[in-house]
């Protein structure tokens, strides 16, 4: 009976401000719209397509960001972690823990996760079949954590393409996890641009649409004040001022598919 | 404004009062909910996995079908055409010509197909990119024919897999022709199930939502009053008592995108 | 023990002289090197990307070309056939029929070709499963003939990309007829160039050694005078000066892996 | 002018005395057609598909295994990293430190490995395209490490199969970098056999010739005395006692390919 969450937020924080301004947009557009958001930034881009691209802040002070918007905006904050040794630090400000997609099968890190006691995400790898997050969430079930977000974000198509298999929502809600659709990084084309990722952020909107007809618990979007200017997932990224026109639009679709069940 | 109109009927003919009883079924549930209804049945089903497969009762047999359906029932018929001969006596009875899959890049068969004077229908190549198909559309168009649907039913995903790519629907769009999507063959397994295709009807009803909720002109549904016992795609095609309740719940979400368009 | 037959020819017929040009050059290559030539070229395109593409000279004038050259060259010929009348009148001048890999289901088709008395070489579908042309072996066996050949031409692969699975070689193999390589149409980027497909002749050599480290009865490969000025392929096909060095370089793999059979 | 090297061993670590018979029998094979061998195993699975599966020794356990069989045998031994820490106690015995497929874009991983003064190979991921490994080989080639190599492993194709694409052993090749052709994996059906991964050993050999025709620096071969009875990856282990025929045969096709260079 709930609407559907939101995390959203820039790919990678740039600066404090910059984490203010859009989720304190976001925080309004949602809390018009009765939708729970949470904040989803990086604090470090650990597998960017080339050595040069921009990383963003690292961890002491990416966390130090977060904290203060956790603080000032109210809303749940959610990045991701590359090791084990991350999952501790991190869970002492993020609500919730991402694992990223190259890393859903890394043992030791899904056990940390898992073991921090906060909410843990992952995004479903980009090779890996649906049915297959079972075991990825058994791992970390067995921690006894029992708060697990399954995340579909594309499967790989050739090369450099991503296709979204909106049957993998049911078959890993099967799992009896809550299922989020990253409407973002479906979208991408993996080391399409050259020396980076690119993206066709037309398709955001009508795949987000689908996800939510088909059935999903949440929604994953990232955003940006200026995508063209964003260090990473610009082509891929919603312009900032037109969420809350897609966010109302995708309320709908997410009502329509709750009030029948 | 419409709703979306609905191509649905048996895989294949069988006999002449089995189509009736799907097309009267149909008929009535159509009407009740303002949905404009063709209905779809093959004469023969031409490429078969197996040759000992049933392949219907053949051109002269299925068109009389056709025709005494048509008479009784009111509604318009496609059925589909294997080879540029068969255009002309398909379109004396049959309201759209459907070019199958396989078919979709034989320059004769589009041009014979458009030359019929009726509309025609294209299925998507399970080998093609959707933006590939303004040529094929574009076949068609040049005998002056302007009456051409373009339909998805799956793309090539490793062996005896398909996907459904729900981009597919806006980039065919582009070419201006109306797009429909084929719930019932984007669930198949080709090949899947030894000498046969296998499928997983489950997923029919999700795809069809998220389709329609990332906007298409019709939707294609293969149904059977008992599937089990279907000569062909039984394990993809949707009972059909189970259609009206179905239809019912796919119009909401047509109207949900159309409306605001 | 025999060395690998060759398959090759350009993609389409255009004149009588061009076509002599190429056989004789090809099977003079061949006798050279003991390799058993046929020669292969279509007289009609019927599946171009778009519909201005030239398609080749067409029935009776691409058979006279072929009968003219059989004569003349005293190798047998190979050619496509697209619909099940085509079959008889081509029958009277090829040695072998082609169908094509979008074609490769059509049951009628391959019952013509079948009955034809003629060894029937039938190309694997893009969308097809290595497993599943032993289907598609059956049905024209079932009419009798038992020269047939089996032909891998590459997989779909996402879009506009095909991928050569070299396993499919023993796989198909497992019918008992034997199997032919398809080292241009492989190396195809199907649609890749807008209004036509691309391709990457630098891959034909390589993968073609590769099927024959593999194992494979035949190689199929276009070759062109000119390809850059060629009708359809260019981009895919060996200029026709490199064939000799490539042949004499291919039996050497051959003969390895054969030798040790 | 120098053969192929081998890299080989079985899945992961079991016992001392069971490595060491199996790299003493590789070691003897080699020594006896002149090709140079690595020995190659896991102290630790870290990305097994079910939690319950074995993961073997851990580091300390594993490594003294490592430099015990490097005395005895006197091979260079290659093993896995899987975080950065993991690189400077594991380079003070391994050769070549191996970075996993899934991980072949954790950046921090990839300084770390060419950091520390070994050999690394990497993993192309399956969800790569195999142009974009140079952008991998930039990462670990920015340290000054000078000594890499590029493995291929299969591509994701569909879900729970893999393909080789000869293809990318030349485009690897580009980038100046030996490449190895993983002949194990690339037979492997990740996730395929339910909670672990299938895999089909017979495709190993034919595809290892192939890598080789095309042309390759090295092959990466997994190998069990027992392989039905190994804890990891035994549906596609070459049977210990079939290797040196195997080694012999392949040697060939690696003499033809860089005897004509």
């Amino acid at each position: 009976d709930l609407p559907f969450a939101l995390i959203a937020g820039p790919c990678q924080l740039e600066t404090r401000e910059h984490a203010l301004q859009i989720a304190e947009a976001l925080a309004t557009a949602c809390a018009r719209l009765g939708i729970p958001f949470i904040f989803k930034a990086s604090f470090d881009k650990a597998n960017r397509t080339s050595l040069n691209a921009p990383r963003g802040p690292g961890l002491a002070a990416g966390l130090e960001i977060l904290a203060a918007l956790r603080d000032r905006i109210g809303c749940p904050v959610l990045t991701d972690v590359h090791e084990p040794a991350q999952c501790a630090p991190v869970a002492e400000v993020a609500d919730i823990l991402q694992i990223p997609a190259f890393l859903c099968r890394q043992t030791d890190l899904l056990l940390a996760a898992g073991r921090s006691g906060r909410a843990v995400q992952v995004k479903k790898g980009q090779f890996l079949a649906p049915g297959d997050m079972a075991h990825v969430a058994a791992k970390i079930a067995s921690t006894g954590n029992d708060r697990i977000l399954l995340c579909e974000r594309g499967a790989s198509f050739g090369y450099n393409m991503l296709v979204s298999d909106m049957r993998a929502l049911p078959i890993m809600a099967e799992t009896g996890w809550p299922v989020v659709f990253d409407a973002t990084h479906s979208v991408q084309f993996p080391g399409g641009a050259g020396g980076a990722s690119g993206g066709d952020r037309r398709f955001v909107a009508p795949l987000a649409r689908a996800a939510l007809a088909v059935g999903c618990a949440a929604l994953f979007i990232e955003t940006h004040p200026d995508p063209e200017s964003a260090p990473s997932d610009g082509p891929n990224m919603v312009p900032l001022d037109q969420m809350p026109a897609l966010l109302a639009r995708l309320k709908e679709y997410d009502r329509l598919t709750k009030g029948a069940v």
